[in-house]
């Protein structure tokens, strides 16, 4: 019956320190959406098979958790695949892949209940049966922040501002890289290309991982020739060091004045980053990045990525989408949202020591157990301390003082107490302060006085 | 493509309102969780299925819901099922069924990194593919606090205690019911029927569901004679108005001498009740129920279950185990943990109206939205409130007046701010308290003020 226990691979457990580091990021997430008015919703981990299946294209199909039918359906359907050499559906239900798709379940679901326009935010885990590798897991948290049912690019502005308050919040020197989709449509028309625009996006969306080169071979190979790979590159040629106003000029001397989508992006993204301007964000960087595609091919509007120095990857995205509900059923309801990713966050704040130090002590006050009388004449200064607030613990057993100590040193207590039976009589206490090492005597007052 | 969408059955969406008031059930045990110095662990939704299985009786071995395998390794066990007509496994991993098996497992898993006694809490989510019915789901949190590494019985005094506070903080006036399956173990050595310990807690467990005579006639036919049914029954006859002090005397009168366990469970009893009397607990009322057995095999020691009036089940729950890691192969560990039904809790305060009323006015300010530049000017506004901590919006659309008070109705506003160019011009604002109704002429300052 013994054996060495484990966990799936690509979960992890979380010990309280990590959860301490954990919290901290959620908790300085939510404070923030809170106050931009977003409501927080909660899904199933559970939603039947056909909710998910076809959202996520083929390889994402082939990475969802689904769950195992039971008894007599489970029974029905080995039989059906032993008689019939057909496909058998051996589940209904599955693990959740992203916040995105039950968010537009959920909107469709409840649309006579909810008031538009609906901003929620949702901090769940997902499921993906990913092959698992440094930074990337089976199980990990989405935080998901979406306004539903308005057009209006005051929500896109919102939605930067954020950002910008939750990586300065966090201490993360972000930048939050802007693009529009109907920026990429219209330069896929000015260059006639307006039926590649999913092939264009694809590769660029490659641009990080295989450079200006790769994404080139990769269109040239789709059949691009080299004349339109050079004019699309050309809207391309903007710099880190480019201003945001030289880049929207660039991209309008370029694109054609037939492209209604084109305009209208490029005025799209003027009115966010001019609104942005007057505003004066706090610490995020906002920079135009014409090259920025995201990948999925919901998008319709503006789009976000953010990145910070030395990491590799994106630690928050989004954009506007105007037809998500559309695969539910409810048609013409257009939303815009944001996704940070919490773990990838973490891995940044860890890298960069960017975690308070005050988290881990989760303990001011440990009791030392000098034996049973001692112990329960601690309980009720214990409890006393407790009703002011604070975390306090009578060590159980009237252990040796060792251990006892070595436990105060492991929970990063503040202040440790000691009562034998001559300050008992005396009723005085022996505080031990863990920081400095120093140690004096007072009473329960002078205690909480010093905390 | 498009169909009604559905959740699972036994799953539930959860809207901002009952999120609002999950949250403060859950903020509420969460901080005295931490003022008694337990700290949060997290472990994966998903276990190894042999992590899981045989720890929950056959019936639970049926409810857990399992993942189906994937890929190459479907494909072959499905290959291997039509080949070979034997049981194959379709599954590796399942998701978690309690919280208690995973602690276990963490425990085992984490021991040299662990500091003894670990005082650890847990809320997650669990799964059970129980039949749906009221009160009944497939999906539900479970809030657990466990002291693991310590034989002292202070542990149990301090979970009581926090049973207590939790309780008294959200409103409910709970019973605590104690028992100690020691002294069970010692009523059936009284009796001798030492080797029926198991038939007898089980049939116990059920009084509640079948009465005293639906016990009396289970165990008739587990082939207990009459007259040693009523020796047993003899153990338990108490009634609410006994006192506490009499059902101990009641108890230690009819055990056995012989009965060292017996004895050894009515001192821990007696210790229990006694320093709880010396603390005064908050509003909870402690009663000590010899017929209190608690169906799980796994407790040894003191037992617990919280009862409130106007309310079939019980909300909260636990017991001593002394070897719940020896499944994993750690031997001689003893720990104590109770367990908060949070869905339970939800539904006693919903019927009792015991939910703060403050609750769902989540949106402090709403900035009616008179066009473009208003917008803009109000954007400013809602900035410098939100750097106060208040939580504000500015409606994204110049939609019709109607339509925006409607959507502050809704979102249950505190102040709705209009602005139009007037406004603007003089530097003010007009305030309407959504409460009252009434309106006024404002600048920032005094609206900061009347928030």
């Amino acid at each position: 019956m013994s054996y060495k226990p484990s966990i799936p691979k690509g979960t992890r457990d979380f010990a309280p320190a990590q959860m301490a580091r954990r919290n901290f990021i959620f908790d300085t997430i939510k404070a923030v959406f809170k106050k931009y008015g977003y409501q927080p919703i909660e899904t199933p981990a559970m939603e039947n098979l056909e909710t998910l299946t076809g959202k996520y294209g083929e390889e994402g199909d082939r990475l969802i958790f689904k769950i195992l039918k039971r008894g007599a359906s489970f029974d029905k359907a080995l039989a059906k695949a032993k008689e019939e050499n057909e496909t058998v559906a051996f589940s209904e239900e599955a693990l959740r892949y992203d916040l995105t798709v039950p968010f537009a379940r959920f909107v469709v679901q409840h649309q006579n209940e909810l008031n538009f326009p609906f901003k929620r935010y949702q901090i769940q885990p997902v499921w993906r049966a990913d092959r698992p590798q440094r930074g990337r897991y089976r199980e990990f948290y989405q935080c998901d922040v979406d306004s539903i049912g308005s057009n209006s690019l005051l929500n896109e502005v919102e939605l930067i501002q954020i950002m910008d308050e939750v990586f300065t919040k966090l201490g993360i020197k972000a930048t939050i890289k802007l693009n529009n989709r109907k920026v990429l449509q219209g330069i896929c028309e000015s260059i006639g290309l307006e039926d590649r625009f999913i092939d264009i996006t694809i590769g660029l969306d490659k641009l990080d991982k295989i450079g200006e080169n790769g994404v080139k071979k990769e269109l040239s190979e789709k059949g691009l020739s080299d004349s339109v790979l050079n004019d699309l590159m050309k809207f391309f040629a903007v710099s880190d060091s480019t201003t945001e106003e030289d880049t929207l000029k660039h991209l309008t001397s370029l694109m054609s004045d037939t492209s209604e989508i084109g305009k209208k992006g490029l005025e799209e993204l003027s009115y966010i980053f001019k609104s942005l301007t007057m505003l004066n964000l706090h610490s995020a960087k906002v920079k135009i990045d014409p090259t920025l595609a995201r990948g999925l091919n919901y998008y319709t509007g503006a789009i976000f990525e953010v990145v910070c120095n030395d990491f590799p990857s994106s630690i928050c995205g989004g954009g506007r989408y105007d037809d998500l509900t559309g695969i539910f059923g409810l048609k013409d309801v257009s939303g815009v949202g944001i996704s940070f990713g919490a773990d990838r966050i973490y891995d940044v704040m860890e890298e960069q020591h960017l975690f308070p130090k005050t988290l881990d002590s989760s303990l001011d006050v440990l009791f030392i157990n000098f034996g049973e009388k001692e112990a329960q004449y601690c309980l009720h200064l214990a409890t006393q301390l407790r009703d002011k607030g604070y975390s306090v613990e009578v060590y159980p057993d009237s252990a040796k003082m060792k251990k006892q100590m070595k436990y105060a040193d492991g929970r990063n207590v503040r202040k440790v107490v000691m009562i034998g039976s001559q300050e008992m009589e005396a009723q005085t206490m022996s505080v031990k302060d863990m920081a400095s090492g120093d140690q004096k005597e007072m009473n329960l007052n002078e205690l909480i006085q010093v905390l």
